[in-house]
């Protein structure tokens, strides 16, 4: 879990259990598969949903702890799972420096290991708690296909409206990140307004980090985050970088960048990537992205704020500090 | 759903509400998907599993036609995902004489299909039905991927003993065989024995059935079920037959069957595959798996007997009855 929760030791040694209660459900697998699951959960990153989770359900009197680990574990099971089937759709054979399931058992086995991870995650999901409803799981898990089908269908595609992206992106990531935030002080029985507000902090949030992180295909270190600077270009994948630059471009009656990425066929050459990221740079493309992510953080904070707990506000702001920190 | 259940009105009545139900669910799915989904769950089969809930769910004075409806929906939509993801991993192009998603779209997007598709299941378990524990949903699934995973890496390994064998088919179908059966009666509380029961006529069931299913491999005319006989044995599946054949020779102290295979890499060529279809015929392979089967039948027919209950035991009768059929 690396040391990332090392200034918040009681939520640390609560993420230890999610971890521990994850690793308890992987365990009973059979055969071969055991290891290189229990591997994968173990390489696990710095649990940002399970946090979230464990965060919010502070927010009110009852004593949920339980609860909430079994939430938290659920909702990581399914992040989990959903990275193993993304790695099939990416064909990625490395993640975070070490080998995916894909790339050990190939393409027919990882459906299966991730078809087990859900099914693994529905064990955790008694059904029995509080304002967790199996609804809200199995829409945030529909909105999460969809738009990865709908984003690979797309690949190529350099020229899609922004909310088409942003709707993309909302599916793809803040829509966990929501239910996350909202799945912790549902178990509160909390007042509608309280619930509202941590759907959107959670929502917010994840639209921040999603953003923030396509920017870091643009102006990222490859050696920190283990990406290669313009590879979502280069395999036809719209970001919003992207689309601001081109909407310059419109605004100002040029054409080269449009011209560039029309002529020029998925996966891109090089030369292509590097003259596209040379102009969406100096068509202020990140800058105004980065205004974006920025906007949707201040939405958060202020929301932080009305919740009205100190030590809940606390918590999520320096989630969403440390957050914004990947992109130094 | 075919005219499978034209003998039961009232069945295939409550039959179409389920692919009604099922229809619903899946329509919510955005884009270019919506379609393709849609067409994937109306060529359904004979809905074998939700036709087992729904007459197990009469053993009991309660109503609970609703209740029985959403659970036989659950279980069909993760047989379906199944299918989907089963046609990644056997890369088939065709099922039931239509082009299957996976041809359709390719691996990537049929393995979020699938996932969709089951995700959509988890909207229907609200957790809240009598009996109906997402556990046993869970276990149910686990164990299916973990059947399908060990048949997959064992591809090409003729030798596994029987028992291996009779496990890996519980596991891909005589488990969801045996939720299905239990499903139903589990929403009118019942009694313990009278869920396990019907738990266990539907393993029963489920293992008659793929044993047969297996069987028709070596017997089965290709164009009334669109399979090719010998198919399993090219491609390295061992079933219950050949394990007959190889015992049989083990005792007769010959080993025409074993060097045959020994020698020979899958996918084995067609004149392989003919000596061993010849070789398993011969050695009464066949004829002893028939008789496994029609044991497990035997076990079905007296457990539905000790039901009590004249019409639930003439329609599970008259279900296994249709089942045998298909190997004529």
């Amino acid at each position: 879990m690396t040391d990332f929760w090392n200034d918040e030791p009681h939520l640390k040694e609560k993420l230890e259990t999610v971890s521990r209660t994850i690793e308890n459900t992987v365990a009973t697998a059979h055969g071969f598969i055991r290891p290189i699951l229990l591997e994968h959960v173990q390489s696990v990153g710095k649990m940002l949903r399970p946090t979230l989770v464990l965060i919010t359900s502070a927010l009110g009197e009852r004593s949920v702890t339980d609860d909430a680990i079994r939430v938290a574990s659920v909702i990581e099971l399914i992040h989990l799972a959903s990275l193993v089937h993304d790695d099939i759709i990416d064909s990625a054979t490395t993640r975070r420096g070490k080998s995916t399931i894909y790339a050990k058992l190939g393409a027919k086995q990882a459906v299966l290991a991730g078809d087990f991870l859900l099914a693994k995650a529905l064990l955790l999901t008694s059904g029995k708690e509080r304002g967790m409803d199996s609804r809200v799981v199995s829409a945030a898990l529909s909105r999460l296909c969809e738009s990865e089908l709908e984003q690979d269908a797309g690949q190529g595609d350099f020229f899609i409206p922004r909310h088409a992206y942003l709707r993309r992106i909302a599916g793809k990531t803040a829509s966990l990140f929501a239910l996350s935030c909202y799945a912790g002080v549902a178990l509160q029985e909390a007042e509608p307004l309280k619930l509202m507000l941590c759907h959107r902090i959670g929502y917010c949030m994840g639209m921040a980090f999603q953003i923030q992180d396509d920017i870091l295909d643009y102006t990222g270190s490859s050696s920190k985050l283990g990406k290669n600077t313009g590879n979502d270009l280069k395999c036809g994948i719209p970001t919003l970088p992207l689309m601001y630059a081109l909407e310059q471009e419109q605004m100002d009656g040029t054409t080269e960048l449009r011209d560039l990425l029309q002529g020029s066929k998925t996966p891109l050459k090089q030369k292509t990537v590097d003259r596209a990221l040379h102009l969406v740079a100096s068509l202020d493309g990140v800058q105004k992205a980065q205004i974006l992510a920025e906007s949707y953080k201040m939405r958060a904070l202020s929301d932080m704020k009305r919740l009205g707990h100190p030590q809940v506000e606390r918590q999520l702001g320096n989630l969403l500090a440390k957050l914004s920190k990947r992109s130094v």
